[in-house]
This record gives C-alpha cells, sequence and structure tokens, in this order.
C-alpha cells in the first residue's frame, strides 16, 4: 500500500507523464515535447494546426487539405450521410462513392464543420455568476443566463459563427470558443464499406489492422467551395518507426479527474447499465439488418454505432475493474483530501466537496430512470420523435428571453437545431416502428407497467399499436416542420399529427423532471466540481491538461509498436497484408475494386496501409490528422487498439496506441485502386487540382 | 463501523433469524418454529413432507397429490414438455392441454421425476480420500472417485434409483441423496400460456400478481400411475393472512456464504458479463420469434427461459451493488478472519483459505473465456451438439473405470444422459441454425478472429456458411443416435456426420481446458472452501443451513404482506383483480376460457388467485407446495417478488417474499373454467378419482 500511495505522490507532482495528454491549444506543453523529441512547435505553428484542423459537430474530427475546403475524416464519419444520399437502387455504402467533377459532389443533409477561430477565458463571467449562491435553482439560472449571454454576444447574431461555452478541468475554468461555421457540406469522396471497415466489428478496436477508413468531403460557402488558407499538405514519405506525430482533433471525453464516487457510479451502475441496453439492441437489431437488403441498408449504420458503443464501454468497464488502476486512483485520491484536510484555509472552502459529489450521484438514484426514459427519451429513440420535441419545445422555449431557456434552444444553439429538424436525410417508416417498438417494450420494462407515465402514455395499447400510430406522423415531411416551426406555439398545440400530440403528452412529466435533476442534481455537482477543481489548480498549478470535451486538442506522440502477450507488435501493415487476411467472407470480404487492382498489379502490396502511435487519443479523435513537425500529414486516425480503450481513465504508454490510416495508403489506394485522381492531385497541390475543385 | 462490526458479531452468533432458511430435512429448527409459530414438525411429518415431495431434474419442484402419482407443478416447470408436444398444427402452448382420461395423458421427453428417500452422511469417506493432498492432479482424481464410488454402490445398477453425492456448506459436508427415480413422466393438465404467465416479463418477479401458473403429470412405473402412499391432501378452505407455512422444495443455488472475492468476481465479472450475453441473446431471440408463428412457437420457451434468468440476474447484480449488503459481508468476513487470527490453532489451519480463493479466482482469469467457449461450449448452443459430444466423449469415457470418468459419464448419472440423448423432443433446424449462426458469431468475438481456436473451427467460413453445414447433421434422427451409441468409440470416430466431426474437432481443446480447470482450478477452490466450512463449524457449529444446491429444501414462514414505496401490499389478489388488469393485449390478454367463464358467471371473482408468504425459496423451488402445519396444500409457490432476487446473497424478511397460486384457485380454475372434474375429484380424493387415475 505505501508503494502505491508513494507512487501516486509521485504521479501528482508530475501530473501527466511521458506522451500522455490532450492538451488545449492555449496551455500546449512545448517545453516536453522539446525535452523527449527536440522540437518545441512554436505560437505561429500552433496556429496553424488549430485552424486547419476541423470538427464534424456530430462527434468526430477532421482537417483542410487543400485551399479549396477538401476535408480529410473517416468513412465512419461520414457514413451516415452516405447512407442518407442513397436509396434503394443505389446503395454507397456498399458501393463507394466518387464525384469525378466538383459537380458531382453531393450535400451531406446533417454534417456541420466548426474551424475554431478563437480561444478566449470567460471563467469569471461564468463562476462570477454563482458566486456565493448554494447549488439549487437560483444557481442553475443565473449560470445558464450567463452562458447563453456570453455565446450570444461572441456571435451576434452570425449563423456562419459558432460559440461554445466550454467547460474545462470539470469547471475550473470555463473558455469561450469561436468557431467558422460550415452548414454547406458536400461528399466528394468514400471508399466502399467492405474496405474502409474491413474485419468489421470482430477486427475493430484491434491491431494490426487493414482499413482504409477514409471519407473527403468539402466545405462550401455561398454555393461554391470554401477558400481555405489554413490547411494541411500530405507528406511526401510519410512516417517511419520513431518519427515524431502530432494528433488535432476532438476527444469526446474521457473520466481521468473523476472522483472515486463517481467511478463507483460507473463501475457499479452507469457501465453495466449501458452495455447491457446496448448488447440488447445489438441482438435485436443485428437480427433486423438481416431481414432484408433494403433493412440492411437502412439500419446498417446504426447498427454500426450500436457495436462500435458497446465495444468501446466493454474496455472502459474492463479497466475499471482492474484492481491496479483502481487502486492508485483512491490512492491519489485519498492523499489530495489529506493534503487539503492537513491546511485549514483549504480544508474551509474545499473539504466537503468529494462528499457534496457523493450526496449528487445518491440522490440521484431514485429519479434516474424518470430521467433517462422522460427526458432523455431512451424509450423514444426515434428522429420522428425528436423532430417533433424539437417543435413541441422550440416554440414554447422560443417565447422566452434567451437567458431563460433551456440550453439547447438557446439563440446559439438555433442554427445546428434548424440544421437537423429541416434535414433532408430520409426516414423510413419500418425501421421508426421497429425502433419505437423497442423502445416503448423498454420503457414498461424499466418504468415497470404500473408506473403512472407508463400507463399515461401506453394506455391499454401495446408498444407495437403505438408505436404503428405514431408513424403515421406527417413529419416525414420538411415543409411540415418548417410550417409548424413558423407557426409556432398555438399551431404546434393544435396539430392532430399523432407524432405531435405524443410529444405534448410526455412533455409536462419530462419538463418536471428536467427540472429536478438540473436543479437539484446538477448544481450540486457542479458547485462540488468546480471546487476540487480550484483544489487541484491551488496545488499543481495548471500543469495538467484537463479530461476531454469534444473541443480541440492536440497530441504528441510517435511512431512505435508495442508488446502483447509475449510478442513484439510491429508498429506499420501493408496492402499485402490486407489481401492475406482475406477470407471472401462477409467482414473478411475485401471489394472487387480491391481484388481487381491486385490481380492486375495495380497495387504496390508493400505500401503501407494502417500504422500505430503513443497518441494519446480516444472516441471524437477520428478522423484526426496525424501530421509531423512540418505539419505535413503522415496518417489518418481511426481507432484506437484494444488497451486503448481504458484511456477514458488514464493513459499506459506502454501499450495504448492510436491507430491510423497511412497517408502513402491513402495517396495509393486513391490513385492506383479509384482512379481518382482529381483528389490526388488536390491533395497534392498539382496543377489538376485546381482545375477540379473550382471547376463549377 | 464498529456498529456495523458488532452486529455483525450478533448474526454470526444468531446465524439464521427470523423466517430466514432453505433447511435441510436432516437439521431441521423444529424449535425456532415452536418459538414463533408455536407447531413444531416432528420427526414423523418432516418424513411424510419429504417423501410426498418431487424434484424435476431439469431444474424444478413439485409435490405428489394424489396416491395415484399425480404431481402438482408450474406450468414454466412443464413449458418446454408442452411445447415439445406441440406440433405446427396444435400448439398445446398456447391452447392449453387436459387430458380427460388417463390414456389420453402423453409423456413428457425429457422429463425425470426424483423423490427423495434417504440421506446418508458421507463426508468422511469424500473429504477422506482427499486427505493431506495438495489441490492438483492426485486430489482432483481421488475426489472424483470417491464420489463416483458412493453413487454406484448406492445404486447397485439399479436404474430406477438415482443416488447423488451432494455438496453442502460448500464442501463442509458431504451427504449422499437417494432418490426414487421415474423418468416415464406424462402431462395431464396444463392451462393456456397466456394464464399462466398473465402480464409476461413485464409483470414477471412482481406482486400483486394474476397467474394461474400450475401443471398436473404423472409418474408411471412400468407403464402404469405410480403408486404413490405419501402425498400431500388439498386444504379445505386455503390460508389466511398470518397463518403459518411451510415450503418444500429445490432451491438451485444461493451464494449466502461466499467469500468477498468471490463476491467482488460476481459483481465486477460473472454477473454483469451473464447480463450482458443474456441481453444481446433477448434482443436476437425476441426479433425471431417474431418472424413467424412457427419461429415463435419453436423458441418462445427458450425466450421464456431467458428473460427469466436476465431479470432473475439483474436483481442479484442490483443486490450485490448495494453498500449495506456488501458492507455487512464485508464486516462478517473481517470479523470471522480476525477469529480465527487470533487462535493459533485456527489459524494455522484456516487462515490462508481465503487467500486461495481468491488465488483460484485470478488464476481463473486467463482461460477464462476459453473454458467458457470450448468446454462449457457457449458458442455451440444447439442439441444437436450436445448429443454430438455425448456420443464423442460418451464412448470414449466409457471405456475407462467408473472412477477415472468426468463426472458426467459415471454410471450414476447415465440413466439422466441417456434420457436426453435418446430424447423424441423434436429438433427444428431452423432454429438451431439461428442460435449456432449466433454462437459462433459470438465465439469469434470473444476469444478473437485470431485465436488458434477460433481459426480451428472456422477456417475461412463465416459462421452462417458453418452453422448451415452442421444442421445437416443426422442426428435429430433418435434411431442414428442409438446405433452410435451401440456401437461405441469406434464408429463415432469414423461417422461421416458433420456434427460428429465437429464435436470430434473441438473436443481435444475442450478436454484440454477442462483438465487445467477441473485439477488446478478447481480444486484449489474445493479445498479453501472446506477449510472455511470447517472454521465455520468449529466457531458456530450447524445452527446455519447451508446454501442452496438443488437439493431438497425445507423453509417455514407466514403469509403476509409488505410495505412499498410508502404503501401497504396485501398479501392476496383475486380473479377479479385479473379481470381488471387484462388489456386485450398480449401480454395482457386473457386467454377465450377465461373471459367465457366470466361473462358466463361460472367463476366467482371473488376467488382468491395468488399470494404471498415470508417463505425463504429461490429459483428452484418453482413448482414447490405450500402446506399447512396439517401438510395440507395451501398454494402452489411459482415465483417471489423482486425484492426476493436479492435472497441469493441474503434474506430480509421485511419485503422478501415467495408468490403462491392460492390453492382455492387451482380448484376454481379447474373446476369452472377448464372442466376438469377428473383432475378436482382425484385432488379431493372423491369418488371419481380412482376411476379416472386408474382407468387405463
Amino acid at each position: 500500500m505505501k508503494r502505491i500511495a508513494l507512487l501516486l505522490a509521485l504521479a501528482l507532482a508530475l501530473a501527466a507523464r511521458a506522451d500522455e495528454g490532450m492538451w488545449t491549444f492555449d496551455n500546449f506543453p512545448s517545453k516536453k515535447v522539446q525535452q523527449r523529441y527536440r522540437f518545441a512547435p512554436d505560437a505561429q505553428w500552433l496556429q496553424e494546426a488549430q485552424l486547419s484542423s476541423v470538427r464534424l459537430a456530430g462527434g468526430c474530427s477532421g482537417s483542410f487539405v487543400s485551399p479549396d475546403g477538401l476535408v480529410m475524416t473517416n468513412h465512419h464519419c461520414a457514413h451516415s450521410c452516405i447512407e442518407q444520399l442513397s436509396t434503394k437502387d443505389k446503395d454507397f455504402v456498399a458501393l463507394g462513392f466518387f464525384a469525378p467533377a466538383a459537380e458531382n459532389e453531393v450535400k451531406c443533409p446533417e454534417i456541420e464543420l466548426n474551424q475554431l477561430v478563437q480561444i478566449t477565458d470567460v471563467t469569471a463571467q461564468i463562476q462570477g455568476a454563482t458566486k456565493g449562491l448554494k447549488p439549487g435553482k437560483e444557481f442553475n439560472d443565473k449560470r445558464k443566463a450567463a452562458m447563453a449571454a456570453v455565446e450570444k454576444e461572441c456571435a451576434a447574431g452570425n449563423d456562419k459563427l459558432r460559440c461554445d461555452v466550454v467547460e474545462l478541468y470539470h469547471g475550473g475554468q470555463y473558455s469561450l470558443y469561436r468557431y467558422k461555421r460550415f452548414q454547406d457540406v458536400r461528399l466528394v469522396f468514400a471508399p466502399e464499406l467492405a474496405i474502409a471497415f474491413f474485419g468489421g466489428d470482430p477486427d475493430n478496436f484491434n491491431f494490426p489492422r487493414y482499413d482504409l477508413d477514409v471519407s473527403f468531403i468539402r466545405a462550401y460557402e455561398d454555393g461554391e467551395p470554401a477558400r481555405t488558407e489554413h490547411y494541411f499538405k500530405f507528406s511526401p514519405n510519410g512516417a517511419k518507426e520513431g518519427d515524431l506525430t502530432f494528433v488535432s482533433g476532438h476527444p469526446g471525453g474521457t473520466d481521468r479527474e473523476l472522483t472515486m464516487a463517481e467511478l463507483q457510479y460507473q463501475r457499479d451502475v452507469a457501465l453495466p447499465e449501458r452495455l447491457v441496453d446496448l448488447a440488447q439492441v445489438r441482438g435485436a437489431l443485428t437480427m433486423y439488418t438481416q431481414q432484408s437488403a433494403e433493412h440492411h441498408r437502412t439500419a446498417e449504420p446504426t447498427l454500426f454505432g450500436v457495436e462500435n458503443s458497446y465495444k468501446a464501454i466493454k474496455g472502459r468497464y474492463e479497466a475499471l475493474i482492474t484492481p491496479t488502476l483502481w487502486n492508485q486512483k483512491a490512492a491519489r485520491e485519498r492523499a489530495l483530501r489529506e493534503k487539503v484536510n492537513a491546511r485549514p484555509a483549504l480544508k474551509k472552502k474545499y473539504a466537503s466537496a468529494w462528499d457534496d459529489v457523493a450526496r449528487a450521484i445518491k440522490s440521484f438514484q431514485p429519479r434516474r430512470k424518470e430521467y433517462k426514459y422522460m427526458e432523455q427519451a431512451a424509450g423514444f429513440n426515434s428522429p420522428l420523435y425528436r423532430i417533433a420535441r424539437d417543435l413541441v419545445r422550440g416554440t414554447e422555449e422560443l417565447q422566452k428571453p434567451n437567458g431563460e431557456r433551456l440550453r439547447e434552444y438557446t439563440d446559439g444553439k438555433l442554427p445546428q437545431l434548424r440544421q437537423k429538424l429541416f434535414s433532408q436525410a430520409p426516414i423510413y417508416d419500418e425501421f421508426e416502428t421497429f425502433k419505437l417498438t423497442y423502445g416503448l417494450t423498454k420503457l414498461r420494462e424499466e418504468l415497470g407497467a404500473d408506473h403512472p407515465f407508463v400507463k399515461k402514455v401506453l394506455g391499454k395499447k401495446s408498444p407495437q399499436e403505438l408505436a404503428l400510430e405514431l408513424v403515421k406522423t406527417k413529419l416525414y415531411d420538411v415543409k411540415v416542420r418548417e410550417q409548424l416551426w413558423q407557426a409556432g406555439r398555438e399551431a404546434v398545440v393544435a396539430s392532430k399529427d399523432p407524432m405531435i400530440q405524443f410529444a405534448l403528452l410526455v412533455d409536462p412529466d419530462a419538463r418536471a423532471v428536467r427540472k429536478w435533476h438540473d436543479e437539484e442534481i446538477e448544481t450540486l455537482g457542479i458547485s462540488a466540481a468546480e471546487r476540487i477543481a480550484a483544489t487541484k489548480f491551488e496545488l499543481e498549478g495548471k500543469s495538467n491538461y484537463p479530461d476531454a470535451t469534444f473541443t480541440l486538442r492536440l497530441s504528441y506522440g510517435a511512431v512505435k509498436g508495442y508488446d502483447e502477450n509475449g510478442r513484439h507488435v510491429n508498429p506499420f501493415t501493408t496492402f499485402a497484408g490486407a489481401y492475406e487476411r482475406a477470407t471472401g467472407r462477409d467482414p473478411y470480404k475485401l471489394p472487387d475494386s480491391w481484388i481487381r487492382a491486385n490481380e492486375s498489379k495495380q497495387v504496390n502490396p508493400s505500401t503501407p496501409l494502417d500504422f500505430c502511435t503513443t497518441n494519446d487519443i480516444i472516441g471524437g479523435n477520428s478522423g484526426s490528422p496525424v501530421f509531423d513537425k512540418d505539419r505535413q500529414i503522415v496518417g489518418l486516425i481511426f481507432d484506437g487498439n484494444i488497451q486503448s480503450l481504458g484511456g477514458d481513465y488514464g493513459f499506459d504508454e506502454t501499450v495504448n496506441r492510436a491507430v491510423a490510416v497511412h497517408s502513402a495508403a491513402l495517396i495509393e489506394a486513391l490513385d492506383h485502386i479509384y482512379g481518382a485522381r482529381r483528389i490526388v492531385d488536390e491533395l497534392k497541390g498539382g496543377p489538376g487540382a485546381a482545375a477540379g475543385a473550382a471547376a463549377k
């Protein structure tokens, strides 16, 4: 025990070690990089990397790779778009997609790109708004209003700007992130799913790996390819073993700074419940996709998401039940609390914070499932419901002043809301019937058949009966949504549409539990977390990086293999490896394009395909560029190895690896398998590029 | 902390409190019952209750209720039989079943009944065989041989006797249970599933409840109804609130005496993994049953089992993450270990046992999944595989002396093995294809696509491809199985049958991991558990009951409601309540027979339907009789309330309730809804009884 405590005291002092860290661009440890890799990014370098990076607001990362708005990301980041653009007769997910000229690029209905242009510290404004207040209604009202005000002022009514108040260090710091927003984003290229996700679920989160998980999309402005002066160029050679690599991207979330009470809640409640939920959906959805080709086409992206989450969360859970990690974290918290208790000034200010976190968790228990099923709509998992609720809630919220609205309906959030609400993405009634029947059954199971809300929602109907009624809604039609949104609250309330009526029925109960959660539970947690963060700042300064929050971060590392079960894993794979692994059966069935290219010897089999690095990344980093010290692209992040999944709680450099497509593989495949010369030229900045991109 | 420790010291001293306890018939606490309920069962009383009770070897309980071999149990205990006797054109699960005369009673292909006739203490023989041996191969060999010898000698080659060495108190005591065995068991009566399982999964493990979960089957000997002189009579009035009630039956297993290391393994590994497995199967199976009426008919009993286990294990898991229970158990173990460490004699003999248990668990980890998928065949979940494996393994094992065989192939186990192996129960290739495809996919996922065993089994085939090959087996035909069994090892090895060849391919790897498990892991655990049990005997004597082991136990209690969410739950429901709860939609759709009976006022709506008692039961007790101090049937156990699920770890008399069908409901429904006068007369011992039962 003593040895662990000692070790941890050390960790406290050094904070992030080795290649660990998802650093904000305004606190990047250039000196550390210099010490280890003999290269220190300067302000100009960081600024260029920041402006060349891009976020897919739906949950991914990407990068500008040409001056004409070309964006590189993963296939799985554009997967939904590719499916939405497909039809029964033309399935681009299976066939791949390539726009031979700019005019063939097609708009993705729901992709929004964000380019981070400015970071401002607004801690004083946000924390100041609740200074001296106890957790509760007033705390919640004031904080919400302060955030809405800061965001509104920043965007100043310009929909092309996006401004988000970002909570860093669990409330220790608030930053205002101002983005340039692109909502006209078009699909340029995607390979066949069979190679983008070669190995499927069995190989997901594994390495060695053989995937070409890439897609190219393009940002447009005013109907023209956007001019993007900040972008990454491609490296002519790619990276070799040992090379320093940077990854800029948007890790979705980590839990490295949680208290033991929070970790215990994750271990005992949240993660097992999530796993079980995902497992059952997975079982049902797999069967659904197998019922017909059309079911497969329309539901397969959802299944991919479910399986991906399932595996990721399973990895997190397994990390959390590992005694070493748990004991380290417990020792670290103990040491920190002892330090606080040893200093009267700190003790008075901060000592109660950890117990407050525990109290917030405990208080949440009795109505946790109501919050999940009534407010978070776990039983109404359909875009039709989400649309109806946005119409019902949105038209009500818009009647209030900006600062008093629910966060998601403040002025700053409206452009993204409108994009979703008026999305032209097709919705398939069969699939919605399936999901609603499933969800309503689960609602009854989890809250119990005798719960007043269940009785109110179902009455004497079976879940399937109600689902079949609800999918008769007219909300498939974007015009109907636009009319209701324009007509406002009264028209919505008067609507006879079954899904609108359903959302109206649900909303009062949902709002009640939301109010309770936001005022009683959330404020208690925030207030405690802010104090814990302040403790760490007082004792450690800002030598550490904040937990990930789906905002832009920079990590550094190197191309490096690792040891697993007593053997060394080489950091590179090749095209030849993919051909060897293929069995001809899904998910190890290579697409025809690859088989033909091999037979006709168009491809060089020794071309590197994928590789791994020590960069500290996590879900949300998908699509991130891997670049060298000259800011040249050497790869494209698409995954982490299985050992990286514990990265949610801590980084272990010996085995945690980011997995990327090699830059040479991208060029080789585009050029010699897909004949996508137009893109290759654009990436290489060659003469064809301007012609291709600016053709229209 | 001190308060808990004190409280626990008290608990240690008193052992089982209140109505807690699943008592063996040779250690029943009649004095305790006397103290609380003013009635002390004597030896004669106990003997009669024991001989009138019966076990369904597949996992349920029952009771003799007439001198002509009539057995009462639950519908869900005969559910598989009812399905096996059904055809595409005649679905007895949906329609119910009633044999109007003895000659219409139909044989259940896989039901075996066991009537416990004798209990003998064989601790000296079993523990003696391994005395002084370290855990390992020799320990395992000697112990296995001793058990096989004792069982063989007891049954003396008579297939009508079944002799099992039963491990009680986790190895603290070994008892030889000698049963009379009935393998000719015929279906007499079953209601429609819609009322047997009214409320379906949503109401399962809930109370108030409205189910007629009953079936009647009959034991036959030499083609005639068995003469059973020991049986329970029906109470003319049933039980009222506060009445003393006994339940004799076969609780399948409890974990009340596990060490903290074992509980942690259950909490962090075993239960979450089981839940996740069940959840995914549930999702897939639900979809499968919805694909066609025939899919529903053939797969629905499996789905029932999956949902039932899922809910039960969820309840167990929730109990285990409750801090109160956990802290109590931790304090109890700490107190016990401190006592041991404080006495040098005890310390020397026993102190290492707890760490040995922890070591066994830790050592199991690296190959846990191999054991599950290779030996326990988690990926080959099909009766066709089990049949093939029994042919492959059985013919090999039978070449060895009895004492050297795997436990499940010793002489004492052969009658039950043969019943399963040569069962006429239909097997449906579509359903087997589904299950095998599912299982093989899971095998690849869990062991990983690159695991040598996975490569050996799948080669380049997809799971579905392999499944479709395997279901071409000829093992559907019982004659084929009989021929191979008779022909023996060489014929099996030479067989070209795809499933036999598959089992032959799998067996060497499966045996290797089994050997490792049995010799390295299991013996370490047994040796440690025996020492922990011995510690408790030395400190507490045998004042406590052993954890449940699917052997006959007797519990006592009373008809009693309980408080839940601030309101009192009445211990009785009525027929009127069922009619009120019905919605006309599955699972709240009453069968036509019940609706007609209500419309024509044939039934008395105030008749009690279900009720609850404080008896300490658990899964395996299904079908147990509830009887009064005169040993008259007042009810039929079919469930526990949701609070009873934590009963796996400890009994909480304030809320833990057994749920039973009321004896009056049984008579009322048989007589006035089903016109099953023949059974009513037999139960009441009336004049029609003998005629009906002995008609053939």
